[in-house]
């Protein structure tokens, strides 16, 4: 690929991220006022988890996926924040002293640590409950045949058929010799659920039938394994600083991960190949998916 | 109150309550099948929780008020279960370790005990996603516009605007003077927003106008209220087996309760005045509201 084209991508793909992330931080800074009241402690844990952190892929891949259809930015933000809200919720109980027992979580204290296990518990059950009270109102669509779409789909992803039985999966795999078809299995469950969901969404907000919205469910299952198998080659590879969080840890809780059964160089083959496949789904577009190409480009080129 | 009518309502509430509690069970024994993988943990975990226990207070209230607008009882069935995942998902979190650490629930084991730490967060996470799946699936309601609307107030009454944000409340509370009225704020948002939604969600079903829903929810938050100063006197009375976990466990955690702040006899004779005024708000309906003033007569003598 041309250089220019090249830089122009991650360009494109910096400035969008960095607004992106902005509007996240600002829709949740407006609606985590604290109360004055008993719940103080829980509305600061929450902002605390949401604001000013990460790097808001699921977020930035509905803003990306919604510019296909031409879906007004703002409905596409509300969706993208409801999917970050359970992204971190998530993240917020994976923290706890009972799972990973983690200190540090995007550069920060983790809840836990900072506000208390009990307010960690709270804090992620309150967001759990904020992203479905977000998907669901008319602010987010017109059509409340899509918002209920919306809602079905984001608990279906989130719940125990998705992201949480994905996470009882990997609980249960420690320590277990597993191929590459039961990690991609467990993958797909624990985070590539709530990515296909990031793209499918804008989908249904388009009212696209459930087989047109194949293509897109397609680009957005390769790049969640390719973001993937890019996070197990950080965490392989051990920079903690770039990665904001403790790394090795796959290893040392002895987990079978895409690194450890193909090997950082097929891995790292296998995740781009992962995502010109993406790129791919994507043909029949033009400008208008540029920001999808870009975030499937350099999903492997992330800090490593 | 003449007997006969007392025990014609006595043996309705009772037969109800046995057929929703069957109900109830038969649900989740249907959608909660193990799936034969690394999550089986995960759905016995969450059949353990689910299946076989608890009053059903809360989709008996949902049948019950279901009744008054000639609403289908599977419909009606299928909003109790979903009020009843959230209610569910929320024992198992709040008996962790690092909230009320209790051994005992519903006569049981608390999943922690039976499943681990990990399980429990996962099957507390699980089931409130499988709420909001149930709530806005196409089976609910035929009109998405309702479904959409049970969403989002099923959302508020569960959040931190509701049963998330006064469970925070409550922690905070321990070792705290506080009096009436922040205590009956404390238990609107803990456990009354839950049960004012149970009555309220019939009456969405029902296309009413929110004004037309006012006395509906009044009822729900007089027996929510009553319910609760209940709660409160098994506990200050302390019959473990009876109640089915343990009790004095606001006497030792230094919590001020009704109990403690109005005394045990006024609290019970403010447990009847808002039995009274609940049966009040019914005046206008006819035989189909039995089913609600029984509840409602019952709520203030349970196993005292």
């Amino acid at each position: 690929m041309p250089v220019e084209i090249v830089d122009r991508s991650r360009a494109l793909l910096e400035d969008e991220t960095g607004q992106v992330s902005a509007e996240v931080d600002a829709f949740f800074a407006a609606i985590l006022t604290a109360p004055g009241d008993g719940r103080d402690r829980l509305f600061e844990a929450m902002r605390h988890a949401m604001i000013g952190g990460g790097k808001r892929l699921r977020p930035l891949l509905a803003v990306a996926a919604a510019r296909l259809f031409a879906i007004d930015p703002e409905r596409a933000l509300r969706v993208g924040a409801a999917i970050e809200a359970i992204h971190v919720y998530s993240l917020i109980h994976d923290d706890l002293p009972c799972m990973d027992n983690d200190d540090l979580r995007r550069g920060k204290p983790t809840v836990h640590k900072a506000f208390g296990e009990d307010a960690a518990v709270l804090a992620g059950d309150s967001l759990h409950a904020l992203a479905f009270e977000i998907l669901a109102d008319s602010r987010t669509h017109e059509d409340p045949f899509v918002r209920s779409d919306l809602v079905v789909e984001l608990a279906r992803a989130a719940g125990p058929s998705g992201m949480a039985g994905g996470q009882m999966m990997d609980l249960v795999a420690e320590g277990q010799q597993l191929d590459l078809a039961a990690i991609t299995r467990l993958q797909q469950l624990k985070t590539g659920a709530l990515i296909e969901y990031s793209v499918e969404a804008p989908c249904i907000m388009a009212r696209l039938p459930a087989d047109g919205r194949r293509p897109y469910r397609g680009y957005a299952r390769n790049i969640g394994l390719a973001f993937q198998i890019a996070d197990d080659l950080i965490d392989h590879s051990g920079d903690e600083s770039s990665a904001g969080k403790r790394t090795g840890k796959d290893a040392s809780a002895g987990k079978a991960t895409f690194v450890s059964v193909l090997g950082a160089d097929r891995a790292r083959q296998q995740a781009r190949w992962l995502v010109d496949q993406a790129i791919e789904h994507l043909d029949g577009h033009g400008g208008e998916a540029d920001l999808l190409r870009a975030i499937a480009r350099f999903a492997i080129e992330r800090d490593y």
